[in-house]
């Protein structure tokens, strides 16, 4: 959430790497579907943050409204996903890594040692609020140690994790972040979803190896979209779909006590703005959408696939 | 909550010290109010552990329903509660020292950095989830550390507590913790509850001065009080109060999805036992019995003022 920015910031890297790699399959010829197909990858960001958030993303799972979800791992319904998980071992679960703790009233700290990972604490002792205080205090070598930590507790509470990606784009807005980022990922042998500007050193992209799945678009509403064109937002974004790899990003909630509570004064990726996005994916029109512009779902487990 | 146990352990220390001082002037006298006042306070425990628990606790503390409170200082929801303490400066707030994390599917740490309490850890890496392996594991010196991050960490969030008492009674279960108790409420000048079973070595009650307020009565209701006669339970217990101070426990909450999530598979102390105690403590007959009953309400606030 609060992925304004990180929707601003998500640009294509398909360019450079498509002409690095255009005589070799497309990802859909290697995933066994025609070269031209248009492969969708519908995902729910922040389980674990409410269980409001837990009941509405597992709905949509089970419901194939979305293919595949990430989850942060620091915050407090952790374990309510880690049982899901174990219940539905093949779902697509991935780990949104986490560096903020971004609502008022409602925080939540590292998993790591808090003295072990000092420059990742606001003055209040829980993660930053914010991209930006936290871009300018964290210590790369700190991230990497709460970046593993999240890794292994999610894994030691039976999480298999599918993919990374990182929660508000944090480990996309400096260099040395993303590079323990993408170092981290090749380790776990995890595809991740990447993001640069269009400005971003050539150093970050030099650091994807021609094994990386990468996206050729990712799609996420703003506050621009209006919450009476929501669906029909979506639907056009469906319509508009281009061959190769997109990604949907949607936050999945009930606009109930609990998530007005959390997101309280924060309209923007708030309980309403939640409910909407659940009411979308899960509608028959969204479905429909999919058929008839003849879209491929496909999850990060399909990726992962390919790394082996 | 899951105080049973500490139901069956809150037991009197009256008549020690009831023997030791009985020339002096009693707490009531002490508060300018007759000899033989039935002085009660109304105490909402578990502040913090959820938004559902906090809005029902405000709510109650709002309308005088309680008379005070304490906080789960690890808790999720803590800075919830320091934004209404700070709107609420006269809100009678103590701490619930917390050892434990002990619902299944949500879970907190310690407040302290982790590598620095490491036997208030269970496997998972959150408090322990009963008071049993918590008092077979912790070490004392550990405990010390994580009693004084609670209270620090709560004052700097701009909540000044009037009392101490012991989420779950972990302290009140080995003589070393409860000896880390006493000298930290002594130290901070905090009144605390105190709470032991008869059989508890006599150098517990040694730890105590003779300014420190000892209760004449707890009163909690357990699971064997059944939820058709929850009201009448606690009617009946206020028609049967004696002269002194008395102290009602109760845990309040909304029947929600939230709580009922965070309350899962444990009926006792659940999100329905919550809404019941809320509907009891704000019930017409309720307000009516107390006043019936001569009752004299007090807070912790007011005990806190006899240390100074």
């Amino acid at each position: 959430m609060y992925a304004f920015n990180l929707a601003v910031a998500i640009l294509l890297i398909t360019a450079p790497f498509s002409s690095a790699f255009a005589q070799t399959k497309t990802i859909a010829e290697r995933l066994g579907y025609p070269r031209d197909s248009k492969l969708l990858i519908i995902h729910a960001d922040d389980l674990a943050v409410a269980h409001s958030e837990d009941a509405a993303s597992f709905d949509a799972l089970d419901r194939h409204a979305v293919t595949s979800a990430s989850i942060m791992v620091p915050c407090p319904w952790l374990t309510e996903v880690a049982d899901y998980a174990k219940a539905h071992p093949d779902a697509d679960l991935g780990l949104h890594l986490t560096l903020t703790a971004e609502w008022r009233t409602y925080r939540w700290g590292p998993v790591e040692s808090k003295d072990k990972v000092p420059s990742l604490l606001d003055p209040s002792g829980y993660l930053w609020p914010e991209v930006e205080p936290a871009v300018h205090n964290l210590k790369a070598d700190e991230v990497e140690r709460e970046v593993r930590a999240q890794i292994e507790h999610a894994m030691a509470l039976g999480i298999h994790p599918t993919h990374l990606d990182s929660h508000m784009g944090t480990l996309f807005a400096r260099p040395d972040l993303f590079a323990v980022y993408v170092r981290i990922a090749h380790e776990y042998k995890l595809p991740f979803l990447a993001a640069f500007t269009p400005d971003a050193p050539k150093e970050l992209r030099s650091l994807l190896t021609g094994k990386d799945v990468v996206l050729d678009s990712v799609i996420i509403a703003g506050p621009e979209v209006g919450a009476a064109n929501w669906k029909a937002f979506y639907l056009s974004a469906i319509k508009d779909l281009r061959p190769g790899i997109t990604e949907i990003i949607v936050h999945l909630g009930h606009d109930d006590a609990e998530l007005q509570a959390v997101t309280v004064d924060h309209p923007d990726y708030g309980a309403a703005w939640r409910q909407r996005d659940y009411d979308a994916v899960t509608s028959p029109d969204f479905k429909k959408a999919i058929e008839d512009n003849h879209v491929i779902l496909i999850r990060w487990k399909d990726l992962q696939k390919l790394l082996n």
